[in-house]
């Protein structure tokens, strides 16, 4: 609790004057006004968070949670929890695509498991730092105790803290988690208006069949442990899961280290969301990815005002969105410190 | 009118058998099928175009043809036409986006004047092959004659084919030419039932009396010139331009020595119009880098079925977008080669 308290309330707003300043010189190099359009942003949104008007590059990780979910026993996956750990040895053995993708941007890739339904055996690669087996059945009970919920955080956390202090300079969000849309559906369905169906998505690729089991396994968990929205701890701990948990702990803690953390795609998303419900300021310290195919992930993105930059219809996590976008954070930075102003390159500006 | 007819002659489709395999591979890794959207089928259009169920990757070149435009005299552009020939010394001096970008991406920029209304002065990086010292003004007469036209036309070619014998393995176009969103529109306009006002937008930032003078322009373009839309050749003789005319070679040329093409926003995407419309096939070498915030772009793109895979509001040409999506491409064809097997990690595969 310590570390949560601790965390929370560290979170301060980013610097507004920097990125004034940051989009100041923008406006004077030699291009027309915001004709770069996101990636001015992105250069503004890190001038903020680092505090200065030339935000600086440095090492990327990205934190890949892993955990499992009771309510896969409804039948709201197209694949068994075997998977789950499965792909965390792929991971280890450098196999899967969030390793293709990292390695392609330079990042290095954190793996923990905060909740695999299977015994890990021990890896260098891996932080062995399981709350529980998986949750429970959320359409039958609470996903998650209290103290479940606050220990998968404060990992989460943790964990973000060791690498910000190892000299991260920036984070991506990543997981593993067979059936993890499915509370993040729920998470999800406690904030929007939108009609329960219009949120709920085939994950890996469910049949209409599975798609209907999916929707009433989310009815179900909202009926019996009805969530309450006002309170973001009491709806992750009901409907989230542990690698929900510890993303939400990753934003809350890079927030509090003024680093900027780069969502991957709707779980990521669904802890995201969380995390801006317990502190909102953590908002300034997000970047969106990208967009995927499952349909409430627009909606999510919407209610937090963030904009994607990659419309590359992943459906896969891990955090594989969160790193290609990497380099076109990093094509950001290298846009204000590099480019030529007007003045220097004796270029004419607009009347 | 030999290297244009040898080059066009010479297009055929791509190898979709080579596709198909490269699609069982991807099917083959530890993924859910399809999740990595479009990065799978980058992947399996590279396998088409390259005749290989694995793709390789190779030297990126970005082909930045330059030229400017008398309908300029309109007042149809925020910047005056003198800002052509200083961009161009801007990027001889590396200090535009494209160069930083470029350099980002490890790829190198091959500049050509083709049509700037300034006498550029010789230097080691510059390509002087300038046809006129600009269009005509199309809202009075034809931007170009018939031998302008096929002139720059193929200079494009001649250029892109240089690249390709000096190893080039992917192309992406890119352009400057104060002004050159209007021609763009016009070819649009011959091509789309939208709305004339609907395609017709702020290029680099146009107020809203200057919007209504470029829609004159462009009207006024369509009524004098007549273009033929059945004829791709008359339209670009008419309402395009000299970049554009050569950036239309470049795509020819890339499709007819099967080599991939990056196009980047507005202007690039209607060279792609019109090449599509001289040799449907090329559509098979084309990819569509990103989406720009001018409002015709989404049309021409849907148009020829082009999905971009950035979203980043970029207006400002160059060749910025498509160099930016070089690390996507690159990204693709290491996924399907790095990536494990289901079989090969011991990942259980969906029932």
């Amino acid at each position: 609790m310590n570390v949560f308290l601790q965390t929370v309330n560290s979170i301060t707003g980013s610097d507004y004057a920097a990125g004034v300043k940051a989009q100041e010189r923008l406006d004077s190099l030699t291009k027309p006004p915001a004709s770069l359009g996101v990636l001015e942003k992105i250069a503004v949104q890190l001038a903020c968070i680092q505090g200065q008007s030339l935000p600086v590059l440095g090492p990327k990780v990205v934190m890949v949670m892993a955990g499992d979910h009771g309510v896969v026993a409804e039948g709201v996956s197209a694949y068994p929890k075997e998977v789950t750990p499965q792909m965390v040895l792929n991971f280890l053995n450098q196999g899967a695509a969030i390793n293709v993708l990292s390695r392609h941007a330079g990042a290095k890739v954190v793996i923990t498991d905060v909740g695999v339904a299977a015994e890990m055996e021990a890896h260098p690669d891996l932080n062995l730092r399981k709350v529980r087996a998986g949750t429970r059945n959320m359409a039958l009970e609470a996903a998650m105790t209290e103290e479940e919920t606050m220990a998968a955080l404060e990992i989460g956390m943790e964990m973000a803290h060791r690498e910000i202090d190892r000299g991260a300079a920036i984070l991506a969000t990543g997981e593993m988690g067979i059936g993890n849309t499915t509370p993040s559906s729920a998470i999800l369905a406690c904030y929007s208006d939108n009609n329960l169906a219009s949120i709920i998505g085939r994950g890996t690729g469910l049949n209409d069949g599975g798609l209907k089991i999916k929707q009433e396994a989310i009815q179900k968990a909202l009926q019996v442990n009805q969530p309450d929205a006002q309170n973001p701890l009491d709806v992750l701990q009901k409907v989230g899961g542990l690698e929900i948990a510890a993303l939400t702990g990753v934003i809350l803690a890079s927030a509090a280290r003024k680093t900027p953390v780069v969502i991957d795609g709707f779980i990521s998303t669904a802890a995201a969301l969380l995390a801006w419900k317990i502190h909102e300021k953590c908002r300034d310290y997000i970047l969106a990815s990208h967009l995927s195919q499952e349909p409430g992930h627009k909606v999510m993105l919407d209610l937090m005002g963030l904009q994607p930059m990659l419309r590359l219809d992943l459906r896969l996590g891990e955090g594989t969105g969160g790193v290609l976008a990497f380099s076109l954070i990093e094509a950001a930075v290298k846009i204000i410190h590099e480019m030529a102003t007007f003045a220097e390159a004796g270029v004419t500006n607009k009347e």
